[in-house]
């Protein structure tokens, strides 16, 4: 993997993993992981480290963000918030938007780019997916990058790329399997560590998404 | 203080202090300061609590953000660079940049904000005193203000103000000392923590400013 380099925003889930294979045809790959706090930390830098060796990405960062679960109001970091079962027919914003994650995220991914001279940050965000995260629409990405742009030095002109903003689920598995996407090594849940839990939002949108590919889902669940 | 809530990025330095004493006039001030690696870390945070107690803050948030320190960059965070003597004719990027720190602390503020449920988010950035770091310049917060009102909540209408960003350095000294704000509490140094230097930018930038305000400066200085 050569190229110009990518930034890439990388939870260890489905979206982000996929979103890396897009960036690793034409780039080399940065990969970047936060920690905030977030239930399944521990789970997810896991997948983080397996995916990143899968990319053999010399450029890797994990960075402590845990400042986002010390703010609070999401369910997604504060223990004492339950994380809801999966209904995928909501409509309002569910408690476990962490408010103005991508934000954060983006910013320290933009810095790390400034610094490596990087010419671009991919980020794995979907918009149809139904969560309903003001932070995860590309009205947010477009307006996020004209402040990179504005924000940063003349000279880096850092693009904000999301390429799977408007994919279903379905269409990022079938992208993810054409690219050889390690689907085995990455994870969804948002309540377990161990096995998926197969019943919150986060994997319910999995499990519909291979079913839909008609793509077997490499790993198990406790509950499907 | 009552009145809407408005969280207010105070380093301890002047030009935040000042822009403190303005929101205070008509808001009850939640007042965030962030610790990310930079030089006079220690300094910076006695400053934010002595300047939090004077105004008597119930609000008040200190967030690790030394990632930035992590990602590297800037001579402020890696002691490996020295800060360079002030030259305030200078017109480039001087090497205390550190790259897009602006973002990260904004959107640490507007994750805090929305979680409050402030109405604003004040940052005493000012564009004219000639440090030249891109996201000092109002051309960013109005960009990053869209990047806000796109990726929060749609209830949540969190403003960026940034109510110093043209003075001079001696308006701002002139502001303060009709709002009575405290000077003798802040701190600008960017090398020390016992006595001001007196001599890197940040120290240059402050005396002209008081001297042209025609009003004592009440910290001392190694050397002016």
């Amino acid at each position: 993997m050569t190229g110009p380099i990518a930034v890439v925003c990388l939870s260890g889930g489905l979206d982000s993993c996929v979103t890396a294979s897009i960036a690793a045809q034409d780039h080399e790959v940065a990969l970047l992981h936060v920690n905030y706090g977030q239930r399944t930390e521990t789970r997810e830098l896991m997948s983080f480290v397996e995916v990143a060796d899968f990319f053999d990405a010399d450029k890797r960062l994990v960075l402590n963000l845990n400042f986002l679960g010390i703010i609070g109001g999401s369910s997604l970091t504060d223990d004492s918030r339950a994380v809801p079962e999966g209904d995928l027919s909501r409509r309002d914003i569910p408690n476990t938007y962490v408010p103005f994650r991508n934000a954060n995220i983006l910013s320290a991914a933009v810095s790390w780019a400034e610094v490596l001279g990087a010419s671009s940050v991919y980020i794995g965000a979907v918009e149809e997916d139904g969560s309903g995260y003001p932070d995860c629409r590309e009205v947010f990405f477009d307006a996020f990058g004209k402040a990179v742009a504005a924000g940063t030095r003349p000279e880096s002109a850092i693009r904000i790329v999301t390429p799977v903003i408007h994919m279903s689920k379905a269409d990022i598995v079938r992208t993810g399997a054409d690219l050889g996407t390690p689907f085995e090594l990455t994870w969804s849940c948002y309540r377990e560590e161990e096995i998926a839990c197969g019943k919150c939002d986060s994997c319910l949108l999995r499990l519909k998404a291979f079913a839909e590919a008609g793509i077997p889902d490499p790993i198990s669940y406790r509950q499907a």
